[in-house]
């Protein structure tokens, strides 16, 4: 039997209506957060021209460079087609030749004229020449002009990286259990003032049978420390305060829940405020089960955190 | 018969006397704000100077290109004077002919200069020309580190690209009415934190009969949401507490009333705290309407929201 | 009779102790803060380098361009300099001649390669001068990188232009008096939450005779507006609760009364937090004065505002 | 006999419990902080490519240039190896010799490419060599952008430059006694709203005899001013309520104590929010001290700090 009905019985926390944007009546089977952070959602039909900053300075490096290389690429060959219909005997200090010969003289030139290099071996000829070659050339500075800016803006751009465990433990805590994960702080700047939200959402039938989907902020025993400088375990107290309260492994599944992890702080290198975000689903829960330590103490007596071991956690025997 | 004395009867939230900067004896005929977010307000004698980065950051991308263009042809034809005034005999590698046929060259060598292209088939000899040409070069080096920065203030600007439903709705709410707008984020990037205001601003006699203009804070369901990914739309109660209580339609006109929202939210891309505004008059208020459903699930479960339908309602039948 | 021995009878906000970082015991002479917004201090023995950015990004523009344009003569005369002294006739294409003519050839090489512009028409010959060379245009780049950062800080700078009354008055509010000065945004864009502190800074006797400094943040009418479009007045209601009550004229110059005007808010068009500051002193109370209106509707219903006016006072008859 | 089992008697500020991100049970016989404000862990296997551009803009200037120029080094070594390998007889304008001689010649037209200097007395022949150096300028275009930012970031960085005194004083405080410590502000800018954090670290037994770690927010009579323009004495009273109340010299080092502080304020040219961090251990405490005054008023009635005397105290006779 589904427990869909469920009501969460004691509720410290008033339930987040609406308040994350999704309505009520979203009860998609799917995850609402992608594990990278990203939400699960489509905007149809949105401005292409607005973002296509944001997406330049957010893709893969890789990626980025292979798009600057085709452009520079492209732009050559648009210019060196010009050259090439103007005439390729305007090209001063060519050797006109069959169209491919042509081509890759005007492409050459056309590449020392957009990257400014100018050595003057070849050189425009006549009105329209100049005039193409002076637009190239000043098209050439706009166009390493914005990707100066998107280098800036790539490199400069405030990331956490923030390692997260890749599950969520039931583990003993205090007189009972506590919801917990952990974090570890991936680079090599402090994070100051790192704040924690915990957002659970899960389906949930009401009176009339309707199903619809709830959202309720987990209270946590530490949700601000002054700076996250190795790794941080967050604890949400399974007591009678929690709308989890009584929950079990199936429970969870049912409902379809989701744990939206939110954090917040600011990076101590650039004083920006940084934003990371992550989802776990009830699969992700491992229940009776404790995290391994991740901090040690070397031979100089320095605190030392391995972030690869972030997940590690050990289950428990069943008391 | 005209209302404008009218004194709203139940006042939640205290009047905001004078604390948008415009004074209560400014009663206009005109809207106070424009639809897009700018001022109804004109400020004279202020210093060009201090505007001019924040006129070029924030034109559209056509007037910004034609306007760098245009400069770029400017500063060409100047230096070309002043060649052509030194002599064209100091450019080196040029043929003297008709003053068109030696400003033609001085131009291409000035264009040659300023982007420090310098193929070198012209180049400058004599003291007057080599200073020019020094000179010019520097100077564009100077004009395109500048335009670099343009672009990139123009490219990093923290926008909030926000879709607003045309319209403001009353509808059906709770067991009374409620007045509702809807804004969808058309941006790829979430809006974390994002939260509005909604002020009111009317008309209003008091016992002595003159006119003033009052401002109120509409209070609202719901204010802040922890992130704007999707549609949001905003609530005001039109219950007992609102200074709108009792109105008619006909009361808004007469009143001369408006709407301006205020929305701020932080970016996810830049973590940049964005802001933006607009503005309804009484005119765009649709009594007795419903927003239709924005939001849609995808074969894959994937949430959708079309940006085209953000306004999108339909008129309700009289009961 | 002098009054430092003055003790405000009635002050409801409590002395800010200290807490603007200048000790009780500095009764200067002169102003704490000029009229300008700098503070009249003087760190002796500072780093220079650390300051070099915030010098070079805040002077006049006139003395940025002289400095680069200095500093581009200065790198061109070192370079020449360098060039003549491993040889003029490793310059290929000069004609070597008097010492003058040398340099004079030197320089412009200098400056064709610092600019990266490299005609060509002369070009380095042999090991020291192409290593020269090939230093100089790679410390041109990194200079005009630099010079590219300043110019983007210094246009980017967040600066809020802010033109305050040039006096302040004592004007008649409500049944009685208020302290009041006028500010008016001088910039396109708009401000958003403005916040304004006034702080009043007087010397006081206490009972063992010795003199201080002490500190009051003055209670004001309105201390943040949603934003600042046009004009604000700023109001402190000279009632019992006031630290000025029962001050006169010649009280307020015997106890070096200083008023510090700090301005907070957020530019509209690139979202940046601004600070401005203003300092007041006794001379520059008018008594028994009102401000003249400074915002009128034109013919198009638009609001206008003259900033020139915004000192504008009339000094009201005695009663 | 060492003290370790103290439990501070009176605690007004509850510990900060595992809130620094620190566990309890990591009681380091080294500092937690070093001197000058980094912390004294190491996190291991953590990405490095995450990390360049915060190391690149942290490090020291000398490095940072030595850094670019091995790198422009490096980058030409590289192009003129692949200039020599298809073959010196490319390059039109060498003259073919030994290895080296072709090298030399090579690895200068590769900078002149780099750089965009092209002087053209030497210049690419042939599809190999023609590619190769169209791809040089290129990359060297984006090589120079990526410095133009590094550089930006490198000076538009937000950093307070506060000199703090080396010693923490135990110096009389009104009838009792007060933990002090002084801080000059060593920039040209002033810093707004400048807050302090002062946070005790000690070793502590409980009932059971293991050793712990706890952390304690201590009081600070002002933790707030208004801005930061001299010098600003911070002060924690030693009375009843203090975690330290009651220890002796001897008590701070045996419980191993470290004074962690924290400070954030708002830098008056550019508006950033920048951070600063400091640490006490128990041997810098000087017991029974007084700091020397550091603000003199010159013969201009302008207050004058000297930054190098912000640790100057004098200890004073016992009473």
């Amino acid at each position: 039997m589904m427990n869909f009905g469920r009501t969460p019985r004691r509720i410290a926390s008033k339930p987040l209506d609406r308040e994350l944007g999704f309505g009520k009546t979203v009860t998609t089977t799917g995850r609402m957060m992608n594990p990278d952070g990203s939400f699960n959602v489509k905007r149809r039909r949105i401005g292409m021209m607005d973002n296509v900053y944001t997406h330049l300075v957010s893709i893969a490096w890789w990626k980025f460079i292979l798009l600057v290389l085709a452009g520079f690429t492209l732009l050559n060959c648009i210019f060196a087609t010009i050259y090439c219909l103007i005439g390729i005997e305007h090209l001063n200090g060519t050797q006109p030749g069959s169209f491919v010969q042509n081509f890759r003289q005007a492409y050459f030139f056309s590449s020392q004229t957009l990257t400014t290099v100018g050595y003057g071996h070849i050189s425009p000829l006549g009105l329209m020449t100049n005039i193409a070659a002076s637009l190239e050339s000043f098209f050439g500075l706009l166009t390493f002009a914005l990707i100066s800016g998107l280098l800036y803006g790539r490199f400069s751009r405030p990331v956490a990286r923030i390692a997260f465990s890749d599950n969520m433990l039931i583990a003993p805590f205090k007189t009972g259990q506590a919801l917990m994960f952990r974090m570890i702080n991936a680079r090599i700047s402090e994070l100051i003032e790192t704040e924690v939200q915990l957002i659970l959402t899960i389906n949930q039938r009401d009176e009339q049978g309707s199903t619809s989907r709830v959202f309720f902020q987990l209270p946590l025993q530490i949700n601000k420390i002054s700076f996250f400088s190795l790794s941080w375990t967050i604890v949400h107290a399974l007591d009678a305060e929690s709308p989890l309260s009584g929950f079990s492994q199936q429970d969870l599944v049912d409902s379809n829940a989701e744990f939206l992890v939110f954090v917040k702080g600011t990076d101590d290198t650039n004083q920006q405020i940084v934003h990371t975000k992550r989802s776990y689903i009830a699969e992700d829960v491992v229940w009776n089960a404790r995290f391994r330590p991740v901090l040690s103490i070397n031979k100089n007596g320095i605190a030392e955190v391995e972030t690869q071991l972030v997940g590690e956690h050990e289950v428990l025997a069943e008391s």
